[in-house]
């Protein structure tokens, strides 16, 4: 399946995305989810999350926001979506920043199985075990080593590990795929990596058996979608409203012609 | 009272709109509440909703993001609400997809007198007890039987049911009102819905006594902007910002012109 | 330091700023944190606010949207802030509307030293013991006896007070300065207070031994952004989009040529 063919899918299934997720993006991430095809439910109530978890097409967690009771909503419904088979996509922002945010991604790798851990560089190499500096959630990382750090991670936790930046890396510990796409002004407004993850959830709904893939092609649609918004915005805020429209906007075809997607 | 004299009635007394609602949208109804001239407050701590419900000229209830400590403030709001006579609103998100919306919707419509229950129609045919299936929150329900069902629900539950779709149907269990307005691109960003339900709270707050006339006004007015902002829109993004420039821009005259409101 | 050598110091050292902020602005205040060039940490779980707070630059605490358990992280945080000489910024939202706002305002400015406090005149006034009449957050004060308002909150409550309006007044007991840029579309969004209170919290960060003068500065920035984004606004949407193309290209000699500060 090509990056389009999955986004045709995509638009025709319109799978149901849970997410939990942090308060800062929770409006950007839905409507990210809404602009792509799919439908988001925002639920993170221990009363609903089983409940939820096991009817969606993909469970997405993040933990930018945590506190106690959305931990453990995080793990029930992870666990609940294993049972189903949705697959699991886990943002570890801020992970390495604070020993909360650094147990609680560990604890919801040990517990639940995570399919695809979307994370930059920083993220990645802290929960890979490799040394890193983070200074806070927007933290810039050793792009460089992007393609070794995404196989190294990928093979130490035994997950796909999607690391984004200037080049993205997708790795599932054996095959690596560099995605090429996207702009300098995704960096400027916060939630751009939520977005990411959030769309690698919704590309993962129709295509679950193949996480590498359609993590890498989740990707070359966001940055395909940042390289349109761009050639139109002023700055974060024009490109902000801009990356909806591009989404939105976005066909298979195009997704096909331009998406820069190849091994590493 | 046309829709323009309402709208006028609004701008001159800048109702006080509490909103206990979800993470999502709080943003979204805040801004839609202060550009068509209300002013929004949005609180939930048990210590002060009473305080705040009972100054308000209208009190939203949103359960589009519950956990338990919510679900408490929002019954105390709407009893301090019901004691001051301010109308209470209620938007039962995701009403049908989990037991904890269905019962926490119930509850309140059981414990505090809701004037107007703005839902779309699977959600409302939900409570009414029809059946019906629901995917998600951004649900597709079945427009047709819109005025049957908006009728059905206000005669079953006593309230005026304003029912949301690609045509609006609003009741009060005897007379029922369509109203035309809108653009298929409120479907496309989230919490357009909760901005409905938001400006239902801001004309019942100038117009208490006719929560059927007023609740079909709010979504003529919403309409319009609706229609407004897609004039101009290239996607989700840009007509989202345009909505709230639209409804700033709103006037009497053009609202009263272009309302299609009438008995269906 | 000028405002636009504050500005340049802020880019070259992308300073870290942890906000505890209320739910309806947290996205904005992220973004507005970042496009002025500094890095924003939204957290507020008890068990990392106080590892955050020490590595930060400077903590910013907004009570819009209270409850008990971000009181308590708000405490904790603005205690470890003090240990290591970060800046605390108050932005007490709706303080004087309820009881809780009020104590919860005291028992910051009592148990943390509070650098500055950035509040609308009626907010204010309430904590310095001066009679005010408050209407929701969004409340409109008594904007021509500012300068008084600032002087006195300041000498009474020993910090430094910013209070905003048609024109902002910034005063630490014995000087005054006012600040003339603004455009009257900044009272139309929601968290445009907030805003300026998080930029507060930027401008600190890089001049934490003058708050009086990176206070007003900071006003100052926002200010001219807020006439650059009125310039090519509609109304509220696109003037929010604008806002934030307006920071991020609001070069440091642009600042000085047209920021409006003065004694007042």
């Amino acid at each position: 399946m090509s990056p389009g063919e999955t986004l045709r899918a995509l638009r025709e299934q319109k799978p149901l995305i849970h997410q939990i997720t942090n308060y800062v993006v929770m409006n950007e991430t839905a409507n990210a989810t809404l602009a792509i095809g799919a439908l988001p439910v925002m639920a993170h109530a221990l009363e609903e999350v089983e409940e939820l978890a096991s009817v969606a097409g993909a469970l997405v967690l993040n933990i930018g926001t945590l506190s106690q009771h959305w931990i453990e909503a995080m793990l029930l419904a992870g666990k609940a979506a294993n049972r189903s088979g949705a697959p699991v996509i886990l943002d570890p922002v801020g992970v390495g920043a604070t020993r909360l945010r650094t147990d609680t991604a560990k604890r919801i790798l040990d517990e639940v199985e995570v399919a695809v851990l979307r994370g930059n560089p920083a993220e990645t190499a802290a929960l890979a075990g490799v040394e890193a500096e983070i200074r806070g959630v927007e933290s810039i990382g050793t792009a460089a080593e992007g393609a070794n750090l995404a196989r190294e991670a990928a093979a130490t936790l035994g997950i796909v590990a999607s690391v984004t930046g200037a080049v993205d890396h997708v790795s599932d510990g054996q095959r690596t795929i560099a995605v090429a796409n996207g702009d300098p002004l995704l960096a400027t407004i916060t939630g751009s990596g939520c977005m990411s993850t959030a769309l690698t959830g919704c590309f993962l709904a129709v295509r679950p058996a193949e996480p590498l893939a359609a993590a890498a092609d989740a990707l070359a649609a966001f940055g395909v979608a940042g390289e349109d918004a761009a050639a139109v915005a002023d700055g974060p805020g024009t490109f902000h409203a801009a990356l909806y429209d591009a989404l939105y906007n976005l066909t298979p075809d195009e997704l096909d012609r331009r998406a820069k997607v190849g091994e590493a």
